[in-house]
């Protein structure tokens, strides 16, 4: 096979963010063989923002437009307002960069601990297909005679057939290439009218090219009672911006915690390029210490891999962390670089 | 103690409704005493809807307006389109009565499997206050090209300080009552960012009037997360009305399921009278074969007590439920109104 080169941008971000993204591309390497990365290191996060006030530059948003892939660690820290690095930076990259799929996997691996009662690895084994363009995440809203006993704030979910769409198509896909070919929409259509009928329309009409898949529907509610009662209802879900992301924390919760789980702000359209991360913060508690896992990030990486067409290295790096996962009950604490170098380890190996 | 005589409505609704419903007044009746309920019972619901096309006309509103209190089964039914029912008679109740408190307590009780592995009682026990009059819940929004590739369908969170600040108020005076006084403001300021801020001013300036009571904040993803890694981390949570919807399923789900979960639509300044209900549906597929659990209508009547001023029988309703939860183990499947039966013995014995 010809050599290929990669351009990847690396934002390793705040707290644990460099540590966890250090051992990612601990094994990133480990696994490139003749893939060559060529590395570019963005300085973003709470550090660049005390120091000049940027989120994002559009100098900086215009340079990662000529990356091929991009991983980012964590950014934030509680010295930030709420909302700055988060709306200023994660959120418009998602939107500028077209992230209109937020893929996030939730599997139990062999050995990890759940929280729940007497379940096994087949039980689950899901991938949450949230959308990540629009809904209730627009920003759009305002607020109105703020500080007075009048004020008024809104928020406002806009939602588009455009946007509805090409996740639903993406998630059907998603779903057909599994085995059991179900996928389930999450929404709350009996009291957020508008916006769920227009995704029960999209899913039909979307369905009828996906005879080989069933579909059903859960609300929201309902389906966090499940994610904890009967997770093994679930194989694709398909839903909107804050449904997705309130599921997935469950889904990381069940799945043996938030250190283990992995995400990609994908651009399916490939007209920008995606971004993968670990669904947790920068944990600034913990940072420095080397007490962070790195899994999800390195689970991240093998999103990472998987969407710049190395299924094989993506499904080595896979198949390193879930046998790491396997032996770790049995062994003692070990430092974030010590899983990074164990894993790393074994997909050289 | 003089009698004293309550105006009750009775809604059964659709499918358990009303065999759960008949539960409810069983152990009313047992624990009433001296207390007279003169019940009036409104045909709502499903069946209305598809008779008569209405879901709740305003002469019935009106009539209800003159109740003292409310004891609702579930209505629902797959035949009725989604929202016709929730939107036309639940949330219009909610809104017109000005149930701005919708109170939802989850709580393990002794002997009730929980899926969660190695918790104990004493790890599950908190109460959610839930704003039950604006947020997304408010049916502002509106669809735009309906049917075409341009579709844009919105939906509106509205929140005001009026609003916010009287359920906050209301979450300091249950956290205050409570040994542990913590109260947690779940929410998701860093995406909402108007609404967020909103809510966290009016928690910091309310919070000034009770220095008794810790505070804190957490994003309801994580909320999601910690109601199943670390339940024992709430005491009081309060939080918007959609948000306060999908945690009170998990704390359903960590509590034993939906078949205990009690609420309250609870108007605290008695402008109108609250209306008590089991958190679950109707449940067409098990509707009369006395399959339904009617423990969480049961805790409801607990709650309706408590809140026209019968502390005494409320926790006489709750103690005799926990009883029997404590035995339910060791006994067969009972049917519907054998577990009602149980539970008014106990309570009049
Ligand atoms: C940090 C925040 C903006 C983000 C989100 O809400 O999407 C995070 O919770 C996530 O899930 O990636
Ligand atoms: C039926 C529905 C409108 C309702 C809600 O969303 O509030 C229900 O889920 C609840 O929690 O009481």
């Amino acid at each position: 096979m010809a050599s290929r080169s990669i351009r990847l941008a690396v934002i390793p971000g705040d707290g644990i963010g460099p540590e966890v993204v250090a051992e990612g591309l601990k094994v990133l390497d480990a696994v490139s063989g003749d893939l060559t990365f060529e590395q570019t290191s963005y300085d973003l996060g709470a550090a660049r923002w005390h120091r000049t006030g940027e989120t994002l530059p559009d100098s900086v948003l215009d340079e990662l437009r000529g990356q091929d892939v991009i991983l980012l660690g964590a950014v934030g820290d509680p010295s930030v307002p709420s909302g700055t690095l988060e709306r200023g930076l994660l959120l418009r990259t998602r939107f500028e960069l077209d992230h209109y799929v937020n893929l996030r996997p939730v599997k139990l691996f062999p050995g990890v601990r759940t929280p729940l009662a007497g379940v096994t690895t087949d039980d689950i084994d899901m991938v949450v297909v949230r959308e990540g363009t629009e809904g209730p995440y627009t920003g759009v809203g305002g607020v109105l005679r703020k500080g007075t006993p009048h004020e008024v704030a809104t928020q406002e979910s806009v939602n588009t057939a455009y946007g509805v769409e090409r996740v639903i198509r993406y998630a059907f896909e998603v779903a057909a290439s599994r085995p059991r070919k179900k996928l389930t929409l999450v929404h709350k259509d009996n009291v957020l009218t508008f916006a769920g009928d227009l995704y029960q329309r999209v899913l039909k009409r979307v369905g009828a090219e996906y005879p080989q898949v069933t579909t059903d529907y859960v609300h929201v509610d309902a389906a966090t009672m499940f994610f904890v009662s009967q997770p093994q209802r679930f194989d694709v879900v398909v839903t909107d911006n804050l449904f997705g992301d309130i599921i997935t924390d469950i889904g990381a919760a069940i799945a043996g915690g938030i250190g283990l789980a992995a995400s990609g702000n994908v651009n399916p359209d490939r007209t920008a390029p995606s971004m993968f991360e670990p669904v947790h913060g920068s944990a600034p508690d913990i940072a420095g210490q080397g007490k962070a896992d790195p899994t999800a990030t390195i689970l991240s990486v093998a999103m990472l891999l998987d969407h710049i067409g190395e299924g094989e290295a993506a499904r080595r790096v896979e198949q390193a962390v879930s046998d790491d996962l396997a032996e770790r009950a049995g062994l003692g604490a070990r430092s974030t670089s010590q899983v990074g170098d164990a894993i790393a380890k074994r997909v050289s190996g």
